[in-house]
């Protein structure tokens, strides 16, 4: 495994985050560090950034220093972003740096902006989108065509920077508030237009949006703890923000899912994405988790153009890769199921969107096994749900968490997770999690004793014939217990033999 | 990592269970085979196997050696207990089991005992205890010494055997309940004496147990899913075996914790216990999650006698070793947090135990990264959950897992753990978790940067005052913002400075 460190000093947040990766195969986030450090504080009135900001960023980069002095970590790529871009003494930051031995980038308002679309073409399977990216000096919004960077602008709109020019007041004034309204509008208008021209979907990153996005979550009691891939609709937006222009900061803070550091221009934030919403028309954006540090690192994870052939297979392999499985049996167990869904298939309309999640379900059953054998189903739910499995809607994330969930034992029920499905759900999870589970327990002795599997079906029942070198008589013995189940999903009755 | 099999041709179950270990250092049960065979079956009546159950049997094998086979697994220790031992045609299994190649062991009653107090010995901190094993064919109760074997007996009060003799109808008729407890009371009268004469805890083990204490979780909402370590309390023993012995097996099957294999046997199981209690005078048992197989795994992982030092060590370093953290950064977080623990412990009144939680949340902190980096606090706090800590008490895994919860960020708060904690525990949390965060938190770079640390206590204010080879002062502004938390905890109000 290689490891990169990113080190992305914006106007609010600095971090250094590290990730592990095999090029092009797989990757997961190591470490963080993060300070808010607030560079851009000030900056908005002054032009300058202030010495205490300076001084700020540069013990935030020795401490990066002495993290990679310790850890052995040897290649770390650091940028600058919107505060250092516009000050008119970013040397005071820049030199000091470079004596320090760091190759401090400042980006480019274009080139923040290809990052945050690197990530969206790595984080969803959308060809074509607007991506917003609203960080604490600037706002950068592109347009994503085929997966590609095809244009956009960066506006002053971050939310530190618009908070300290228009919020004087705790809580703002409603004049302050329809004054930062008209600022939005009078920089977006042009972009604005297009939008509502082009009804695209809208994906959002950063700090701020994730911010949001987590209060309405708390809000509403979603089920799912997970921000990437989240649809934040414009009404929960709207009382959202309504809210918060409301309080002061020292009570924004108390609202769930309000972090503590961005209590004070979280306001203003909220105010920008939902005058967007409110004016190009459309019904909410997606969240991503992915953002710029993403996209600078994909950069060094895949060449050119630096994007996964395929989302999800990508965001699988991770997850894969970090809980490995016994591998011999798990491809066993992918076969066979999938064997079962061809035979089942076209009889009770069972389409490609189920083979996928049943063949990922197949994938991962096991993952759990590397927290501990017992109770290895629950602990991989536990990991499906946990991990940003990018590509997956929730819906399919809660479908194959639920199918590791039953692959052993136990009735498949929804529970809590029932809020994020749709009709017709309940059945498919039936179905699926009977087929994975007689995969399984033809592979009861995990040896791939069973290589011969024959599906006959009649009006009233199914007719499964298994056979190998050896008489697979324990697997016909428990796949035989799946009978009852079986039954239920597929209303046939289920006889398994040797062959 | 070496492997060994254990299998364990029980009178209901057999069972195939797969451990890598380090000998001598830490060991994890890696995978299972579990088939109900109930090789037992019709043996009280007839005193032989039946053919259906040593083809069974047979099968089971078969499916190992071809797990075995499958995976590489080179060492597999063979053995047979109750239901072998006493029928007169075993060798129509012994016979089969060699030509296949598998060393089939028979212990004898007392060997049985003795695996199942070294499964006592290395898993509770006990010296002294009687150890109950109820299997489907026979129960051994034995004096445990010094952690020793110390003498017992067999008996013929398993419970498939039990149900077979006493239970003809479903439910059991009153004289059938009668006759089975006068049974055990009869077979068990003498040792009875004992417990009675000698107060000592006792400890039992085997599936009726884990069984009887899983459903009383149920039922009483007990928030860890933990059995191992469990008081089972007589009177709720009481109450679930009225419930059971009332009910048909069909009945019993649907009792929330009660397995489907057991339901027809577990309620002689229920009345062999509860006879036990009753006439011990005992207030309750403890569970034990670790049992013959454990015993004999034991004798593989450990030179003789085959018990760890330290019982509390051995489960901390299983966990440890299963999902590694940092090494310096960890030293470095228990070196801290233990010099802040040594400042403050006089004036407060904390002791070893205290101590001890500590240093252990300081080695297990960052477990969770082993998860992903995002929430790794919530995760740890799962995986401690998760994890058979033998050796710490339930309240005190609780309080691991919330000094882990609250590592990083957050009020510590009980939550649904409260019913397992004791009066001051909240306090206890709260003192601990912030001397654990300034630990953490000074260690901010996890680089070691900070290693001098003086700790003075004032009448009103505590004063920390940190220095290393750079100037901290990251680490410094990050401890500051506990300030609040350690004023909450101490009393005190908190000031970081450089030294």
């Amino acid at each position: 495994m290689e490891r990169v460190g990113i080190v992305d000093l914006g106007s609010g947040t600095a971090r250094l985050v590290v990730y592990a990766y095999e090029p092009g195969r797989h990757y997961r986030l190591v470490d963080e560090l993060r300070e808010p450090v607030r560079l851009g504080q000030g900056l908005a009135a002054s032009g300058r950034l202030e010495a205490g900001a300076v001084g700020r960023a540069l013990a935030f980069l020795a401490a990066v220093q002495d993290y990679a002095r310790a850890t052995g970590l040897e290649r770390i790529d650091v940028f600058a972003t919107s505060a250092v871009r516009s000050a008119a003494n970013a040397g005071e930051l820049l030199e000091p740096a470079r004596r320090m031995g760091l190759a401090l980038r400042v980006l480019s308002g274009e080139e923040e902006a290809r990052y945050g679309v690197l990530a969206v073409a790595a984080g969803f399977t959308l060809e074509d989108a607007w991506v917003m990216d609203l960080g604490g000096g600037s706002a950068q919004l592109s347009r994503m065509r085929g997966r590609s960077f095809a244009g956009g602008g960066t506006y002053p709109l971050g939310a530190v920077r618009t908070s300290e020019r228009f919020f004087a007041h705790d809580p703002p004034k409603p004049r302050e508030v329809a004054a930062l309204e008209a600022e939005v509008l009078r920089r977006l208008r042009e972009v604005i237009g297009e939008l509502r021209a082009e009804a695209l979907p809208l994906v959002a990153m950063g700090g701020t949006v994730r911010n949001l996005a987590r209060a309405v979550q708390r809000a509403r009691r979603y089920p799912l703890d997970r921000l990437h891939g989240y649809f934040l609709r414009t009404r929960d937006l709207e009382e959202l923000s309504e809210r918060l222009l409301r309080l002061r900061a020292a009570r924004r803070r108390r609202v769930p899912g309000i972090s503590s550091d961005r209590a004070d221009v979280i306001a203003a934030g909220a105010l920008v994405y939902r005058t967007l919403l409110r004016e190009a028309g459309l019904e909410g954006l997606w969240v991503s988790g992915l953002g710029v540090r993403e996209g600078a690192f994909f950069r060094h994870f895949l060449p050119p153009p630096h994007r996964p052939a395929c989302v999800r297979e990508l965001h699988l392999t991770n997850l894969e890769a970090r809980f490995p499985q016994p591998p011999a049996h798990t491809q066993s167990v992918r076969d066979l199921t999938g064997r079962l869904f061809a035979a089942l298939a076209p009889r009770f309309g069972l389409g490609e969107g189920d083979a996928r999640l049943l063949d990922a379900a197949a994938r991962l059953h096991d993952v759990g096994l590397a927290l501990g054998f017992y109770d290895h189903h629950k602990h991989g739910a536990y990991l499906v749900l946990q991990h940003t499995l990018a590509g997956w809607s929730h819906r399919e994330q809660a479908l194959l968490a639920l199918l590791v969930r039953y692959h052993r034992k136990g009735r498949p029920r929804p529970g809590a997770l029932a809020a994020l499905l749709e009709p017709g759900d309940e059945e498919r999870l039936l179905r699926l999690a009977v087929l994975l589970r007689l995969g399984e327990h033809l592979e009861r002795a995990r040896s791939g004793r069973v290589n011969r599997l024959e599906v006959e079906l009649g009006a009233e029942e199914a007719v499964l014939r298994v056979g190998g070198p050896e008489n697979p008589w324990v697997e016909v013995w428990e796949a035989q217990k799946d009978a009852r189940l079986f039954e239920r999903a597929f209303g046939l009755k289920l006889t398994v033999r040797g062959l």
